[in-house]
């Protein structure tokens, strides 16, 4: 039986949305391993549209689930619609989106919050004892889903390293090539773009993270 | 010295745009082999804006040049700045955007027009004899940048090969996980999405194509 991993996307593109890179890499790395998976999204408003050459804000609106399956070609679901039951483990690909659009944690560094249906779902797996990998920043998510104390890594950038230890997660350094465990949370974490210069350094922590997840499933 | 790669993008996203798994399976493969690359975009309107859940048109404007920047992270320059003795070679990932933006081939088959900065970049890498690589959908382009006869592939669906066949092209069929080689054109083209039903498929032709297409350059 092929093992069954959720993936909830945060829109369609680093600065307001999923990295599209991260996504791609991790849903590859999935098929090579012979698992299988299903992509969710929040059905919502994006807080924000940014142009990705000038870094300016537009004045548009879109949608997280409608611009998240821009990445998956149509294959997505509302994560309301996410049934833990169904999965083995559950992984976030980073990008500014999980930091603008799945939580506030772009604006509100340790005091976020988890965008509601978003953290019943991490909650959930957490809750059943099945893994979940946590991509580029959104391991800043840690401690609102597994506690105080839960070990993490965002790559080695202080001050963001410091909002995820004022959150109550403990912060390890770690290499774009590399992964940090928390085996009693069955939480694998990578630094991925916050660290990484290239898709293919990029792909090393990914491959690596997505490698875990399924052997803890 | 590393080859150095010309990208030319189509938008973000398979139904109006780029198709976003080709564009980074390229995109990884050209770097763990070493090579270079810089992407491009017409900076021009997109034809139309899919939903990519429904499939419906939304009542939106977006621009090709700033959407295929989600991609690539924002490091994209408008295609009226690709100069071809800078680059060994050029490689046009597919998706409707193709059909429906760098040309009009979509709407109008064998008649098709390609966009004329789009158009002016392939045929300076033709005459001055570097490589070309076309994925998907984009070989449909290949009759008007290399003229009659030249040998192409979009995989086996009848309607497209006929159209292409119109257009002025010999179309082979092949698999996803293989490519047709123009050797006197120095054009490379590969099924990708016209087949594929997973991104592992799909990588299996990407990844032939972009070693052929660095071996020709």
């Amino acid at each position: 039986m092929s093992k069954q991993v959720a993936v909830i996307l945060s829109g369609c593109g680093v600065f307001d949305g999923a990295e599209i890179n991260e996504v791609v890499l991790t849903l590859l790395r999935l098929e090579q391993q012979g698992a299988q998976y299903q992509c969710f999204a929040p059905d919502m408003a994006q807080h924000h549209v940014v142009n990705h050459i000038t870094g300016e804000e537009m004045s548009e609106t879109r949608n997280v689930l409608v611009e998240a399956a821009r990445i998956c070609r149509g294959a997505i679901k509302d994560v309301r619609e996410l049934d833990v039951t169904a999965f083995d483990a559950l992984i976030l690909p980073g990008g500014f989106g999980v930091a603008k659009n799945l939580s506030d944690f772009a604006f509100k560094g340790a005091e976020c919050r988890v965008q509601a249906d978003v953290l019943a779902a991490l909650k959930a797996f957490a809750a059943a004892g099945k893994p979940v990998g946590l991509e580029c920043i959104a391991p800043a998510l840690a401690a609102k889903v597994f506690g105080a104390g839960v070990v993490c890594t965002i790559g080695n950038d202080a001050d963001t390293a410091a909002a995820v230890e004022a959150s109550g997660a403990q912060h390890q350094a770690c290499v774009v090539s590399d992964i940090v465990e928390d085996a009693q949370c069955k939480l694998v974490t990578t630094p991925a773009y916050m660290l990484a210069g290239s898709i293919l350094e990029a792909s090393q922590g990914i491959n690596k993270l997505v490698d875990r997840v399924l052997a803890l499933a």
